[in-house]
């Protein structure tokens, strides 16, 4: 495997460019302190991001069509507000904090290692949040995506085959040209039976203080390593 | 109409951001030198842009499926190739002439212009070319586009409206929210007549010295400018 046939690098976002869970639990303390609610914030993120993968289920199994992840989004969120009893109505109020999404922060080494990068490679998206989610996201924390590829270009979600392909195909590439990077196991699993090379980022406090999945490569992934700019590093960017 | 609802600006590329003409035109120069051919590089990209417009309309008219512009490109190259009898064979070396619109170079305003505006708005191509031509003229020129928007995404060609309409709902937008900016006057009639905002760059040689259309705004278009640094002023970027 030669580093110089790489051409691009794709990214799983949610937990391995940014940090979920501190971004929402701190915008629901904010507002729970601002409101005189009594919530936890990160045991309200923790439980908004629980229903992530069942909402994104009909679609893969093909029992619904394509929905943006804004929308299952909006829908969780208001089963969250339900389940903790916190009395939000105003559709202004809820839209805004379910674009929290939007607005989340990356870890301190994803743009000091991604700038690197952009020098020498391709650098697109592969996430299942939707495009406007990705490109507000973008602007806001100042990500230097050269392209927003992932489920909405496929109209499907990860691992869904099409996803990772449709992707490679719209930057003209065969999948070995490309590595996956993801601080997920399975993600890179999904990639790797495609061909895609692969790059696993430890990011062992994603689900806080208690996590207790992937908390180490479970693969001999191309690459493994604990940042953005190690990853650089290793491929003499 | 009030700037500040402004969210985004998306880009017809060819010609109104890139100098199609004179680069296509420079590296057919250089070629004929190298090899000893008899061909003058302005002509020869005059005629292969203008096959351009034909080479959509099979898709536009639902007669053909959506194929990528590398495609139709290549194919309008072919034709080129046999009228000014150039004996190019070498299917790489096909390819990488095709590829000359990959590696075009921007009007000298356009990058100065697009970094000031890409402060304040979000920054998307609204072009025929397809994703991976778009990608790689932005990473070859220094294009800060956020996304990239256009024919691929909707599998169709401007001035097909689902072109602009997809473009706006992945963008999470209005088309009111969104200006779209053009060299070209048919372009603009196309996405004001669905909603979009409109900005007129005045090209006047982009088709060479004798340019005979688009010399001139051809509508009170929103804003009209002589370059992208006239509409980052206009724009307060």
């Amino acid at each position: 495997m030669a580093d110089h046939e790489v051409k691009a690098l794709v990214f799983d976002v949610f937990g391995t460019v940014v940090d979920w869970r501190t971004s929402v639990g701190r915008e629901v303390d904010e507002l729970a302190a601002a409101r005189g609610w009594s919530v936890d914030g990160a045991a309200f993120a923790d439980r908004w991001r629980a229903l992530y993968q069942p909402s994104m289920r009909p679609v893969r199994r093909g029992e619904a069509p394509y929905r943006r992840l804004d929308d299952l989004h909006r829908e969780s969120l208001k089963t969250v507000l339900d389940e903790f009893e916190i009395p939000m109505d105003d559709p202004d109020e809820i839209e805004h904090l379910n674009r929290v999404w939007h607005r989340l922060t990356p870890w301190p080494d994803s743009i000091p290692g991604l700038e690197r990068l952009k020098r020498k490679f391709i650098l697109a998206t592969m996430s299942n949040g939707n495009v406007s989610l990705m490109v507000n996201m973008a602007k806001h924390a100042g990500l230097p995506w050269d392209m927003i590829l992932g489920s909405e270009p496929a109209q499907n979600y990860k691992p869904k085959s099409v996803v990772y392909l449709t992707g490679a195909d719209w930057l003209g590439l065969e999948p070995g040209e490309i590595i996956m990077t993801a601080a997920h196991n399975h993600d890179l699993e999904a990639a790797r039976r495609l061909g895609f090379r692969t790059a696993f980022i430890l990011r062992p406090t994603e689900y806080g203080p208690n996590q207790d999945k992937d908390t180490a490569a479970e693969s001999d992934w191309d690459y493994i390593v604990d940042s953005m700019e190690e990853l650089a590093d290793r491929l003499g960017a």
